[in-house]
């Protein structure tokens, strides 16, 4: 077995601070009503690559943030992941059962719960997000929330879904593409770094630019490697339902490009994403290697 | 034909200035993508009697707010509400195809595109509620922001919808119902009393305990009334199914405590709320006539 490196112990310790937050703010199942406290727990806790929160805390690195205030932001945003997981996999939507290895929401809690569980997510997020003193500056605050919500809603995730939606069986141009999946997936994405990178610091007009940059560039590299995934691994590897895009017959990266040209634009992308960190050398670290983990993962 | 009361001048000022916000800043339809906007702006638009939003504006009165705050303290809350009633009309939920005289969001647009309208008005609620400044204190936007989430979440208004499938073919004794409503119905419009309040000069201690016991007490009356007109008006009156609480096998203030009585409880509910109101007047009279407007509404 290799030892662990550097990165994989820095990772492991911010899950760790990340899991240990959800698990003591997240509503106990012994409060009323404990059934929509287990299923929102359900599909918070012990799953998923915790992208998002560690994109908030490398980003929090640049400006010297301080972790208390991270915490709250990357652990606000993966609600915000889990509530729109949660309501992908209905049956109104992607009909999905099978999520992080585990049943889906729906399929353990209902539909209504399951519906309702989403819901609530959403409003924890902005709960804990104005719940706690995250900057000196109380409006650098409301600039936060605020961009989170925009993130979230119909010009941003909300909107890549109805996009989405909107997309299958048709078949769109690359540009489309992007520009659909630069909401769908790239707008929480680029959320957890600039919200990180307002928790410390101020970062010039031109830092803000290329930060920017890198976490537009990764929001769409991240999507290439879905769909590289999504057409190459099997169900057990992904822990969810593989080849399940094709099935829907909805327009991919590999549908478009074809499966050897997406990966040579994964790894352009993650070239274009190490290029727009030059700047920050050497804080940028973290933000440089959850790149590289993110383009080469397996699943 | 009488002539409009002052109370009707009023009212429907307000409700002019609040359409006028709702319009210019809801997502234009022109907007990618423009179904889904259509849909957010069809679940909002041109309906409701705009009761939180009209709560909003009075509670303002009592502390001299201005009306620009309210306006979208008054505009976010109706988003809240609208995202409700378009998630609850959902199949998997109440599975209602009539709201407002109108087919139901996911009858006009498909469920899915209907979820996506109610999470992302969700999202937007809280994005206006952080993009204009509310208050000349930071902190106090903050916490405004912060009680609008709980309201909303799993134990607030979520969690009551939460409890209320559960009570489907059960029978709630009168202080869980309560408990029930408290949450469902009440949690919002307490919300709109005590935010609109925010939005001025602080109350006392004890004028927040006043005014937090007339938002409770209202919260409650308006689900009395409302189980009233399920049991004695027909859906044509009502614009949306009537009679469906019953046919539900839905425990309500009629089926526990009869209709004769339930409509003496409402009357008593609105005595108290007068009396919570007494240390505000003569600055309350918009909130003493929005709480006979609700106990004696038809519709």
């Amino acid at each position: 077995m290799t030892p662990p490196t550097d990165f994989t112990l820095w990772s492991q310790t911010l899950c760790k601070t990340l899991e240990d937050f959800l698990q003591q703010h997240l509503p106990d199942t012994s409060i009323v009503p404990q059934r929509l406290h287990e299923a929102m727990r359900f599909a918070v806790l012990d799953g998923g690559k915790r992208v998002r929160p560690l994109l908030a805390f490398a980003a929090g690195e640049l400006v010297e943030a301080p972790v208390a205030s991270l915490t709250v932001v990357a652990a606000s945003i993966e609600l915000i992941h889990a509530y729109s997981l949660v309501h992908d996999d209905l049956p109104a939507m992607d009909n999905d059962t099978l999520r992080r290895g585990k049943p889906t929401c729906h399929v353990k809690f209902g539909e209504a719960l399951a519906l309702l569980a989403g819901d609530t997510l959403q409003s924890l997020a902005f709960q804990w997000l104005s719940e706690f003193s995250l900057h000196p500056d109380p409006r650098q605050q409301r600039f936060m929330i605020h961009q989170l919500a925009i993130a979230s809603g119909s010009r941003g995730m909300g909107g890549g879904q109805a996009i989405d939606l909107e997309s299958i069986d048709s078949s769109l141009s690359l540009p489309e593409l992007e520009a659909m999946h630069l909401k769908k997936t790239g707008a929480l994405i680029r959320a957890a770094v600039l919200l990180g990178a307002s928790c410390g610091q101020p970062l010039t007009a031109s830092e803000q630019r290329h930060l920017s940059n890198y976490a537009n560039t990764l929001g769409l590299a991240f999507q290439v490697v879905d769909d590289v995934l999504d057409a190459e691994m099997d169900t057990t590897a992904l822990g969810k339902t593989a080849g399940k895009d094709a099935a829907a017959n909805k327009p991919t990266y590999v549908s478009i490009m074809g499966l050897s040209q997406a990966k040579d634009f994964s790894r352009e992308l993650l070239r274009t994403a190490h290029e727009s960190l030059v700047p920050f050398s050497p804080r940028c670290r973290r933000l440089e290697e959850l790149a590289d983990f993110i383009v080469n993962r397996r699943s």
